[in-house]
């Protein structure tokens, strides 16, 4: 780990060290991966191979540095949370979301439902299972499973997004952490939608089959204030999108996101099918795939590389 | 509140409009103190004026706009966690200071013991009172009271910063609830420190008399990534003043960070006497003194100037 | 309240003294019954009228002393999980029940699901929600809804106790908290029963229609050591009774049990219902009806008249 | 274990046979000790000898019935607190003692702060260490130590008990965990003797060195309704009796209190020093010492021994 921000630099705008530190990054999460484990809570996961690890880099002129297994698909898995949160603000407005949900980091595992049964009735954020359950409730009473998917595929500028019928079935029938929130919200009545519609639709979305450049693409539109750089349109408000972003930094890697702030510092969310998505303001988005995982769920490959990145490149927004 | 930085905006380097916009997030601040209560579970703190109001910009270049109570001297209180973070790290390393305490935010108050006692013997952050007693228990071992104070004078380019006798008299006599944690901590074997002597030198240490003009140079300091803009000395090293600012971010106002965060967008650090320091990087330093509180124990007159001159100004880091 | 015993005592079995007491106690829980109020979280119990309130007791001879409402009919509640355990243990053993849920009271709510995320994946006692829905889900493998009603008629010598169908509506159509804890005990693997059916039954058998002749009978039943004193049949091993009894005592009245031990000492269950049993060993059957709830979710009314017998008669256990 | 009081019994007031079963749970205790594990949080305690085990049983006419080490002293830990409880009770009162200490079991462990900092002010019983330090700072204020060990003496009929000096020392200088409790009460508002006096009383009243028989002796006491059966004088009043002997029921035996009370059902304390004393009311005081302990902090012997006896004499109080 570099703790410091100590060693010394090259020009950070050198297109050949560039290339060179984003290819180091890479090393480093294949290297890194052989810590993880692969998630094992839904017997489809548990299928992933380990040892695998790509990296994508896209920035706002298109160029894009690939190494790895970018193409290979796996489920966005939490990653989505970040799209039902963005169609939410957009759909729904920043007043009725919030409204439904907090903005504070939890302290607590993805899955907990700790301070929902004894702090608060409303979940502590929409990056924790709670607090996405929720934002989905408030989201089926204004659009459907079809709609969303083709806001991620805007989102990630990727049409081959599809449902992967084995993770959602895995996820449906293994849910039930899942199914406990989504009825525990419902009998404190803060839950806006039909129980099952509800888990129904968040299952599906975590079931969405991306890779590591649609993540890449979903971190380019947030750092490009919610506009296509490639299209010129504008897919959510810039606003929000600095709304989003600073629910990435404070909560987006789940009980890790503390010390990944610090030691990464880049807006992120990760996903445990093994995607991590990063967003690097007005300059890159960054897509990850390594599905050999910490014990807080992340990426370690993921993570390694990021940290690698941001360091040599002084990508930390408080560097 | 402003929720999605829709408002139109002018340009952001418009001096005459820069002035005009601080004025106004002075004249919120004010009205929006009406709000608040004075902190009451330390008698001293008790005394102050709710209706009292202070903001200090300081830039890099030595200007400063001031309004309101900007000399009136009030107990630095859990902004000197900031002085006592960057202290540890400077004389004891980043890792030894992170081995005795975590970087992640805890979800709780900022004097809970909960999670102390529940999920993990190491306190979460160095951001509430259970880990910046711990970090004190790190820094008694190598130095006294009398350097701390030095260092936090010369943080906040300020000498007249001197020990407020009547808070600290006060915060000793009444504050069994810190004491109730510093002996819980030896407990589990996690202190480094004498209980007496690291309990008595965090008191003293909450117990500084600053002003928000002190405030705003330790704001100064940090945008200047440590060292001080004006004699050009170097007060700590650059990678630690990205650490402290990210823990700002994410742990900064207590169980409030992350709506701030939102909100605001600046790393700051708050304190139950009234202040709030911010950091506006290789920019400004701001510092605000407002004792009115709100439930969660934040200045509400320095939350609504922050959020204001955030807003106008586009100081949110993912602006 | 009586704390100490200290009152002068006649000859307590002195029949027309027994009389005069237990009317007395009727009277008390008459009046103590306009401090409560009845359960609002299920529709149907609202409609209730807090001022009812019945006392009957039965004694091994036959005898029965009754006054007030011992006829009308109210839901059993919670008393079910009194029959759902004797169930359990008759048909499945002391150790294939106990390897299901544990015999601690949990010093919690009766529904909280608190230390079954935190502490232990087992229930902590058969007589909280969790633990009974736990007990459920092995009966459900054994015996359906029809078994368990006909061995409640027979616990309570009342072949007119049916289902009240517009309660059963109401806690299913409200019971998303219990579903939240069938789910959650799903999730982490110890559920015996399927989740739909498991719930059924346990609304069903919460939603039994008895009175307060029925819990005298229920108690009476224990009191003879699992007997049926008029008929002679055995309905449930000695060794059993004891178990349920002393759960009774340590568990039976909520996170109010360690008071109520100390204040009246009889192993007793209460319902949210309004029903209270109590089983004076070798002697009577105490069955209370008063819809008026303490905060704890206990009778009032029915307290105060178990109190007073208690007291005046010395049934505690420990007098 | 013994689930269900099934074995074929001989009568229970044949002495042979009464001898028999006791020399058999005498050897069963030995046995099982062999499981557990001396306590180690203390250093002093950890010098015990986990091959130790006596147990004594007096009865109301002076007979005594002794196997193993029954005079070997040991430190009486948190047997203390049912002398602490007799104590308030006798010189406070039974409203004085309440109003600063609730009855109800926690279900957490013995040293357990959780619930003092999320559910409640008050401790929640005599029988955990917040609770009994809770206790003794009402005590301070009325009594010294040398008045409570006066009382003990009495209360086990036993001049021979002294302080353990090293017992003591190794308490006090280890006992941070109980610092913290003091401190944590101290800051609520509801601590009423001054901390340290406080505290020290406790961990001397800790630190007695009572042996099996001092044990008997109390639990003669409490089964012969607070009278010393052999002066016929009176130390505690019935009705305090009553409540001492249900809160042991319900809360004796720490976190195990309600497996016990199944299991062996005979209102009881344990210490962690390895002594648990048993009252078998009207009949007998039972005194074990075992210092090899369960993960719950409880003499494995000592269980194993009562659960024999409690079976084979049928002493459960609801059998």
């Amino acid at each position: 780990m570099y703790f410091t921000y100590e060693q010394p630099r090259f020009d950070v705008k050198d297109e050949n060290e560039i290339r060179r530190v984003i290819k180091e990054a890479y090393e480093n999460g294949c290297e890194a991966a052989k810590q993880g484990k692969v998630a094992n809570y839904i017997p489809e996961l548990a299928k992933a191979n380990p040892n695998d690890f790509g990296l994508c880099v896209r920035s706002m002129d298109g160029k894009e540095l690939s190494f790895g297994q970018v193409d290979k698909r796996f489920s966005v898995q939490s990653i989505s949370k970040v799209v039902n949160l963005a169609a939410a603000l957009k759909f729904l407005g920043f007043r009725e979301t919030f409204s439904h949900v907090q903005l504070e980091p939890s302290g607590d595992a993805f899955n907990s439902i700790l301070k929902l049964d004894t702090v608060s009735d409303l979940p502590f954020n929409p990056m924790i299972n709670a607090g996405a359950i929720q934002v989905m409730g408030l989201l089926t009473n204004v659009m459907d499973f079809e709609d969303l998917l083709d806001f991620a595929r805007k989102f990630m500028m990727d049409d081959d997004i599809v449902l992967n019928e084995s993770v959602y079935r895995s996820e449906r029938d293994t849910g039930d952490r899942n199914r406990a929130i989504v009825y525990l919200l419902k009998s404190k009545g803060v839950l806006s939608g039909d129980p099952d519609k509800t888990l129904d639709t968040y299952f599906k979305m975590c079931s969405l089959n991306v890779n590591a450049k649609s993540l890449a693409n979903l971190g380019l539109v947030l750092a490009n204030k919610g506009q296509n750089p490639f299209t010129g349109k504008h897919l959510i408000h810039p606003g929000y999108v600095c709304t989003i972003k600073s629910l990435m930094f404070t909560c987006g890697l789940y009980d890790e996101s503390g010390e990944y702030g610090v030691l990464v510092g880049i807006p992120s969310k990760s996903g445990v099918g093994g995607g991590i998505v990063a967003s690097v303001s007005e300059r890159w988005g960054i897509g990850t795939y390594g599905p050999a995982l910490n014990k807080k769920g992340n990426s370690v490959g993921g993570i390694a590389a990021l940290e690698h990145m941001s360091h040599l490149l002084r990508l930390n927004v408080f560097a």
